[in-house]
C-alpha cells in the first residue's frame, strides 16, 4: 500500500469524525469517557499481557533501564490511567463557552465562542499512558485524534486504543474519532505532518530528536518544546535555608524531566554563605557540580563550567553553577541561555521579585518555589496534553482550554457594508 | 555586506529594544504614539514628495491602475493614517491584564497575565499606510517591530518610518523598536523568517504568492491567510429582498478583497423565485455569473461553472453560483471548498441559523449580514494588523489582544514538589 494514500485516508476519516464529535454535548462526551474508562478496566488483562510482550521485546533489544521504566504499565500506573479518564470526564467542558460578545453601532451582534480545533495528531515516545491521556483530552474537547506512539510500545498502545475505542463506541463515540497509526514505518510521521488543511495541529511529545524531526517536515502547525534549561536564582536577599531546599528539589526530585533545574545562579553577596552548605548537600545527593571561577574558589571539588554548560540540558544529576554580580545579570543570563520554560527566584525582596517576574521572558516564572511545578496536574488543570515553549496560542502546561480555538458568530438584520 | 549577518543584526537589535519596550507603562506608550502622529503631520510634505517619487517610478514601470491606487497616499489617506495612530493611543492597553489567577492546595498562587510577544516582523506589499498602522499596534502592545514593505513603496515607507521613529524617540521610544528594512533584496525576507528564537512572529500581508513564499521558508511562527473564498447561502426560509441586498454588497462593494463573496449557494426551493431578480441585478452591476446546470436553467446567460470555480478566489466581478438541495449540502460545500474565513446564511429560520453557525467551520460566520464585515475596524477593534485563517492563537481579524501572549507568575513560600 502507498503510505501517503494511507495517511491521507486516516486524516480524511478524522476530519469527518471531528464534524460528528462537534455535534455531541458535554453530557454525552462524559458518558463516552466513562465508558472508555470502564473498558480499560474490563480489558485489564489483555492490556497487561500486551505490555509484557513489549517489555520482553524491549529487553531483548537492550533498551536502557530508564526506557524500560517508562514503558512499564504496572498496576498503579494502569489504575491512574483509568482514574485520569474519569477525572477528565468531571472537568468543565470548555467547548461552546462564551468568550465575549458586543453589539456594534450598526446593530450587528458579535459573539466570540470557544470551538474545537478539529483534528489533532499526537506523536509520542515510549510511555503507553499517553495513549489514554491524550485521547481523553481530545474527546473532551470534541477534537478527533490521531495517535502515533513509539515502536517499542506498539502492543501496549494497540491494546489500550482497542479498549478505548470499543468502550467509547458503546456510548456513541464517532467512528475514527480515535485512530492509532499501526504502521511502525518512520515515514508515516513525515506524511502526517504534511497534511495541511486536514490535520489542524501536531503535538510531538518526547526527546529533542523526535521534536526536531517533526518540526523539520511539518507543514501543519506544531506546538512543542524542544528542551528545558531551567534556572533557580538565589538572590542577595534570599532565605538561604529555603533556597537550599528549593535547589535540591529542582535538581534532584526528577532530574530527567524538562522542568528540572539545569543551572543555578547565585548572587555574589550570598555566595560565601550559601555555596558551602550547597556543596555538602549536592555531594550527599551525588550531584556533579560544574562552576565558574567564583564558584570553584568556594566549591573546591567543582569541575570548571564551559560556555556549553550554560545552555546544556543534562537531564541528569549534573548542575551548572554561576555567581552573578546582580539581579539584572541573573535575568540577562536566563533570557540568553534559558529555554523560556520554568525559572525561579528565591528572595525576600519584593522589588527583586517584581523585577524578576516582569523581565524573565519565560512561560512560568516562580518566586520562592521549585521549578518542578510547571505541569498541568500541579497547576490544577486536571491533566495536560503537553508543555509549550512557544509564545503563540499556548504557553506552558496545556490543558483542555489550550485544545480549543474560537469563532465569531455575527447576528444581523440585513446589514450591508457602507 | 553579508545579508544573513545584516538581518541577524536587525533581529538582535529588535530583541534588545523589546526588553526596553517591556519597561514602558501604558501612559508612556500613548505619549510616544501621539508624538509619532505629530511627526507624521510635521513631515507631511516630505512624505507626500516621497510618495510622488514612488508613483512616478511605478508609472514608468507600468504598474496596474489597481497597484497605483493602493500605492497612492492622498490627503485623505494621510490624515486617516495620522488619525489611526491617535486612535490606537486611546485604546485600552492589553499588556499586564490579569487573565486569571488561582491558589493551589499547597498554597502556590498562580497568576496568568498578558505579556508582549516580543519581536514581530511584518512583510507587506504596496500600501504605505501599513507602515504606520502596524508600527502603532506593535508599539502599543510593547512589541518591537521589523517592517519590510514592497519595493514599489520604498520611498514612501522610508519617509513614514523616519517620521515615526524621530517623533517617537522624542518621547522615549527605545532605539530600534521600529526598524524598516531598507534593502530591496528579495532574499532579505528569506533570512528574516529563518531567525528562529529571535523573531517571535511573522505576519505576511499581501497576495497569495507573497504569503506562500514567506510560509515556505519560515522557521519562525507565521500567522496568515492565503485567500478568502467566502460564501453567502440563501436558505429556503430567506427574506429574498434582504438576500439580494446582501449578495450585491458581498460581491460588488469591493470585489478585490478577501472578505468579498466568491460563491453563492441557493436552496432549490427558492431558486425559481430568487435567481431571476438576482440575474437582473448582477447584469446591472456587470457581474459575470458562472452557474451549475440548475442555475443555468434559470439564468440563461450564465456561463457553466467547472469544479475549479468552487474554489476560485476571483477578486473580481465574477461569481460562482450553485443550487443546493438542503442546508446540510450548503454547509458541506462551504466546509469543503471554502477557506474558512467569512461565510453568511440568509434565513428567517432559527433552527437553520443555529445549525449553520454551529457547523460552518469558519473564523466568522454570519446570519443575515454581508461577509464584508470581517475586518478589525468593523468589529470595533479600533485597528487590525491582519486577518488569520489559522486556528491557533488568532482567528479572524487581529487587533491588539492578538499581538500578546501570556505568562504564568507563581508565588510560593518555599514549596517543593513532593
Amino acid at each position: 500500500m502507498n503510505l501517503h494514500q494511507d495517511m491521507l485516508a486516516v486524516g480524511m476519516r478524522a476530519q469527518s469524525a471531528a464534524r460528528e464529535l462537534n455535534r455531541l454535548n458535554a453530557r454525552k462526551k462524559n458518558l463516552i469517557l466513562d465508558a472508555m474508562a470502564d473498558a480499560l478496566e474490563a480489558q485489564h488483562a489483555a492490556i497487561t499481557a500486551a505490555n509484557e510482550k513489549d517489555l520482553a521485546e524491549a529487553k531483548n533489544a537492550g533498551l536502557s533501564a530508564a526506557m524500560l521504566d517508562r514503558l512499564t504499565l504496572n498496576e498503579h500506573r494502569l489504575q491512574s490511567m483509568i482514574k485520569g479518564l474519569r477525572d477528565v470526564a468531571t472537568l468543565k467542558d470548555p467547548i461552546g463557552t462564551l468568550i465575549s460578545q458586543w453589539i456594534r453601532p450598526n446593530g450587528l451582534k458579535i459573539v466570540k465562542r470557544r470551538v474545537p480545533i478539529g483534528v489533532i495528531c499526537i506523536i509520542y515516545e515510549s510511555r503507553p499512558n499517553v495513549t489514554a491521556d491524550t485521547a481523553a483530552l481530545c474527546i473532551k474537547t470534541s477534537n478527533a485524534v490521531i495517535l502515533r506512539g513509539g515502536k517499542e510500545a506498539v502492543h501496549s498502545n494497540a491494546a489500550i486504543a482497542k479498549a478505548l475505542i470499543e468502550g467509547g463506541r458503546q456510548k456513541g463515540l464517532p467512528e475514527h474519532a480515535i485512530q492509532l497509526i499501526d504502521t511502525t514505518d518512520r515515514n508515516a510521521v513525515k506524511e502526517l505532518v504534511q497534511l495541511e488543511g486536514i490535520i489542524d495541529l501536531v503535538i510531538p511529545r518526547g526527546g529533542e530528536t523526535l521534536i526536531r524531526a517533526v518540526a523539520e517536515h511539518a507543514r501543519v502547525p506544531v506546538i512543542k518544546h524542544y528542551k528545558g534549561v531551567c534556572h533557580v536564582y538565589v538572590d542577595a536577599d534570599a532565605n538561604l535555608d529555603m533556597a537550599l531546599a528549593i535547589v535540591e528539589n529542582a535538581k534532584c526530585h526528577r532530574p530527567g524531566v524538562c522542568n528540572a533545574m539545569e543551572t543555578l545562579l547565585v548572587h555574589e553577596k550570598v555566595a560565601a554563605a550559601f555555596l558551602p552548605k550547597f556543596a555538602t548537600r549536592m555531594q550527599t545527593r551525588k550531584v556533579e557540580v560544574r562552576g565558574d571561577d567564583a564558584v570553584r574558589a568556594i566549591v573546591t571539588n567543582a569541575k570548571p563550567a564551559t560556555e556549553e554548560d550554560w545552555s546544556a540540558e543534562y537531564l541528569d544529576l549534573i548542575l551548572a553553577v554561576r555567581v552573578v554580580p546582580s539581579l539584572d545579570a541573573a535575568i540577562d543570563h536566563i533570557n540568553r541561555y534559558g529555554t523560556h520554560l520554568s525559572d525561579s527566584i528565591v528572595t525576600e525582596s519584593e522589588s527583586a521579585q517584581k523585577t524578576f517576574l516582569h523581565e524573565v521572558d519565560s512561560a512560568t516564572v516562580y518566586v520562592n518555589a521549585s521549578t518542578r511545578f510547571t505541569d498541568g496536574g500541579e497547576f490544577g488543570m486536571g491533566a495536560e496534553i503537553g508543555i509549550s515553549t512557544e509564545k503563540l496560542h499556548a504557553r506552558g502546561p496545556m490543558g483542555l482550554e489550550e485544545l480549543t480555538t474560537y469563532k465569531y458568530l455575527i447576528f444581523g438584520k440585513g446589514q450591508v457594508r457602507q
